[in-house]
């Protein structure tokens, strides 16, 4: 029988080489987090499957691993049974609706204002293609109970400290909010039923151009004027900047909303990034319900990082109005990006202690641990027959020192010098 | 309609408090392991369902989570189909299956001897109860490759260390060797084809003793001179010592290896546990092939650490011989003893600045990273009316420092004298 030892399909095997470049990356993102007073929590990636499906995920609720009822609860006798009859759980796909629970379930016993941080993985079945998987990393912060601006500026502080600290600097904060979208959009002439599928339009503007989004809209049932109106929109509101917003209906308080918090985390930027507003920027869920961001970096066709405000989707849960903001790091695509450059983790020192078989080895995990105390990283390994190509795929393996062992004085030489 | 807010079935929220105590010892295991050169792989969580299946799991392949097929590949219309037919994934129950389908995927590019590290969490469908969930968390430490005495006496050595550097010391590794078992439980009379059902029963020891041991080896179909002998067997060789082993068959050879590795770990433990050979040791998994392990810690019901070697699964993968032994931390329970005991993060300084709601925010921002770079982990949020409250529940957060912002001079208080 031909075993397949594969990972299942868009799920990924981890070297230790690549797993050590995320462990980096993810404790220096978790250690800016924390020290910034985000609290980390952990919640199950396995959710009842009636929560799953009673999200607003849109188009996620399709991608979404469904797990077998067990035991009695299967019930093949059942006539012209569906999927629902058939699972009772489902694999998360995405951190928010976890997140939103969790707040409810627990909130008697957390700050009135939350700043919680969660990092795991999530599970959409997509057709699996190279760089996109089915499983992978996001790394969220949010702010629950915060309806002030304050949110919006320790989000994207402390999202941009965290690839900062990096060496992620030269990124753009895309800024923009649901509600001046909305404004313009109404006023170029659609109807309040028409919003959600002219931003699914326009959303393509990354991909398709100007052109594209303007062939798109003509292709629909939507007046003619209003298409035409928006397209001149979009062409002309970031040449113009905010201050043009009034014109198209969008109310001052809004607008300075947008102003100080734009200039705000600009000032606090102090250079390291940018900070711009950008009307093109819509981003996908429909759940957003006010400001939205991204962080744009280098020449690639997607953000690294998003979010924004979903002030309806937390409270939804108990029915009650709760003010929430989230930013996700798409961590997948930032290791990659750190990858392609080339990242290598700071100040790693890993020595290969070699032995040979005839030495005692409890002497030899002594003097290991002789030689971590002096701060190495040390892996005892018994020494080949041929050192030299023993000694070259340690080198491979990212270790840079290595040491033969001895009973009387065991030397540290440099693996890159053999 | 009623929303159910709590975890999935068996599931669990993890909350902040517990979330920093669970993360400080995972942090404290995992650097042991890697500063003594365990490489950290990871494995998905969701694994094609006939590697589960087709695993040594005995027990737990009953309690795999499985993932029903998407789109077309679930067929409803075939008729009496069964639960294989609808399901193609399924979720691990351990790290081992994953750890060996990874080395044979993989090992072109790993050392010819491989040491591993893998802690993610495991998932059964078993029934719920109090402290006993349906996923959880695993640190598994395995050496790939090496057939000799160095994996054990290095796979003991590193799983003790790591418990010493969370102050856990007073435990006993308890030893034992399968071939041991295999070799005293022939001499006693039973048969080869007997030895699994009998170490089934011997397993039971703790929980029903010497005497129910005997009742129930009784009860099954066995020589009663058998059962006689080795009832003796189990009451007198731990009194006796490895040395009467030769006299109940046991291999010279086997003798002088068991007697190594304890008698070299407690050389190195240098009276921080300690190392016992008990032939009462039997462990469940029918995959291991050599030396059993566990960790006693204080008069706990069960182990906190588990292991042995299993020579023939990983080269099943692929047909061949792959020698292979492991240990693991249960986590999990690990973690409810230190939290049993009180058990705090050390140096932990966390700070609450808080502001009022005319600050300019990113000042206090800013005023923040200021006491950042001082060490402190800092948490920004508005002052509230009732200020002693809200300092209150702080302190119940886990914090210990606050201060109240100032645009001129924002001083530092302990949290506990106010």
């Amino acid at each position: 029988m031909k075993v397949n030892l594969n990972p299942a399909k868009g799920m990924r095997d981890i070297t230790p080489q690549e797993k050590e470049i995320r462990d980096y990356v993810e404790g220096v993102i978790v250690n800016t987090y924390k020290q910034s007073g985000f609290e980390l929590i952990e919640t199950p990636v396995v959710e009842n499957i009636e929560n799953l499906i009673g999200s607003k995920g849109g188009e996620n609720l399709k991608l979404i691993f469904k797990i077998l009822k067990r035991g009695e609860k299967l019930d093949f006798a059942k006539e012209g049974f569906t999927e629902e009859d058939l699972a009772d759980l489902g694999l998360r796909y995405d951190l928010t609706v976890p997140l939103s629970r969790f707040y409810c379930n627990n909130r008697a016993n957390l700050p009135s204002v939350f700043k919680a941080m969660q990092v795991g993985n999530v599970f959409r079945a997509e057709r699996a293609q190279k760089g996109r998987y089915r499983s992978f990393k996001q790394c969220d912060i949010d702010i629950i109970g915060d309806g002030t601006k304050s949110a919006e500026l320790e989000l994207i502080a402390t999202t941009a400290k965290a690839l900062n600290a990096l060496n992620v600097t030269d990124f753009v904060v895309r800024f923009n909010d649901r509600r001046v979208l909305k404004a313009v959009i109404l006023k170029c002439g659609f109807t309040e039923e028409e919003f959600d599928g002219v931003c699914i339009i326009v959303d393509k503007l990354d991909k398709v151009g100007l052109s594209g989004v303007e062939k798109e809209l003509n292709e629909k049932d939507y007046s003619l004027g209003a298409s035409a109106n928006l397209v001149k929109a979009l062409e002309s509101i970031n040449d113009k900047g905010t201050s043009c917003l009034v014109e198209y209906g969008v109310s001052e308080e809004v607008v300075k909303d947008v102003e100080e918090i734009i200039n705000q985390s600009r000032e606090f930027a102090d250079g390291k990034y940018d900070v711009e507003f950008d009307f093109t920027l819509i981003r996908g869920m429909g759940y957003y319900t006010g400001s939205i961001f991204e962080i744009a970096y280098k020449n690639l066709g997607y953000s690294i990082a998003g979010g924004g405000r979903y002030d309806e989707m937390v409270g939804n849960f108990i029915g009650e109005k709760i003010p929430a903001i989230g930013f996700s790091i798409g961590f997948e695509r930032l290791v990659n990006q750190l990858m392609d450059e080339k990242f290598k983790v700071p100040n790693l020192e890993k020595l290969v202690l070699l032995y040979e078989s005839g030495d005692k080895y409890i002497d030899v995990l002594k003097k290991a641990d002789d030689l971590r105390a002096q701060g190495y990283t040390v892996a005892v390994y018994e020494k080949a027959k041929k050192l030299g190509k023993q000694l070259n795929q340690f080198t491979e393996y990212g270790y840079n020192k290595f040491a033969v062992y001895s009973s009387e004085e065991t030397e540290v030489k440099d693996l890159s010098s053999n």
